[in-house]
């Protein structure tokens, strides 16, 4: 996988020189390691240690984290919104909707980082809300398309899969390497959970703007913000 | 609520002078307010500050972090054991089942520190591991009953109440304050995923002891060891 990814927000107009070149894609190999591990709350100074470079060379090349995360996440979250795509082609909508929520829930589970990923917004990274609303768009679609089977119970609602993200966050984080399937379980019994007819009612679903206002809470503090220089 | 539940950990032989019985309820109070918005993952020194005693009176007190939280939490964990004894009596035992998870996930949304309780295994509080021993026993038999029923899955694991309480901490802390309520919606989806006949097989439910590893894990590090006395 290419570290140049074309959506990479902060990619410069001119050719960078070559030993700039190798710091940045050592830059985003290092942070692909330290996100995937740690999640986004990683510092930039751990990913400047895991790279072996000094953190000003981080911030020369990423002047904010949100930068450097959307360049280490532009080819995961191309793949987030191309599995909805995929979704969309299945002859069986039921069939297409509950695969694509597993392959979103265990793309989650592979990556801590995009995990956060998933669950945070990006206000200044442009090129990876674009993709985001364009699985968002393809994932309403997918329910209608669903719905009118009548194998999706009708009182779905799109913020039930950034519900179900949650708690499947919740679940990975908390079973890490002792459990690492045990996600599994609970999608396939939030999927059955959708199945139509509904056993019974539920409660509302949360505020959409709320639900947004959440997803903003969600993401480790100072995501946005450059971290103090403090060593090189 | 009394700070001096009996079953408080540390509890001293000899009665406490009255300014040091002030200063203990105090700490606990303080505790209480301070895990319940930050979870367990709080430290000793911010219990102090919201206080107002040094931190080494804190540690005079409660020589482990893991001593403070069960006296903290001893009178919920007590609610939570409990909620299955009142599930016990409720004659349709579906019913009871239902109206269980739906508490001990109230009282998890309700308290950030008590949610991080649940996930956490405390190997030196005995009295709390006894309460929820007694707790997971009582489970055991609701689910035994319900099952009986043919109301509750054949295949439904306790396991599945630990996965659960893992879902509901990730919707929970995701959530916060902006959309407080959407866990209801994710137990509600849960529970109804439980109601049998079931609508499809499951993957494995993951080893009891693995889950039991995981819990530990989820314990914020360094619980159950005291914090360096850097101020008093």
């Amino acid at each position: 996988m290419s570290p140049d990814a074309q959506h990479s927000e902060d990619r410069v107009a001119q050719p960078l020189r070559s030993d700039a070149e190798r710091n940045r894609g050592r830059i985003l190999a290092a942070a692909r390691r330290v996100f995937a591990r740690d999640g986004l709350g990683a510092s930039m100074a751990s990913v400047a240690r895991e790279a072996g470079v000094g953190i000003a060379t981080i911030f020369r090349h990423f002047p904010t984290k949100e930068g450097l995360v959307a360049a280490v996440f532009a080819d995961r979250m191309d793949a987030y919104a191309d599995a909805v795509v995929v979704a969309l082609e299945d002859p069986d909508p039921w069939h297409g909707f509950t695969v694509y929520i597993e392959t979103a829930c265990a793309m989650q589970a592979a990556d801590q980082g995009f995990a956060d990923v998933l669950t945070t917004n990006f206000p200044t990274a442009k090129a990876m809300e674009e993709r985001r609303n364009e699985a968002i768009a393809g994932m309403v679609r997918l329910i209608d398309r669903a719905k009118a089977t009548g194998r999706l119970r009708e009182d779905f609602d799109t913020s039930d899969l950034v519900l179900l993200h949650m708690a499947n966050a919740g679940v990975v984080s908390a079973c890490g390497d002792s459990a690492p399937d045990a996600w599994r379980r609970v999608v396939a019994l939030f999927i059955q959970s959708l199945e139509g007819p509904a056993r019974g009612p539920l409660p509302a679903s949360p505020d959409h703007d709320a639900l947004h206002k959440a997803m903003r809470r969600t993401g480790p503090a100072g995501l946005t913000t450059p971290e103090p220089d403090t060593t090189s």
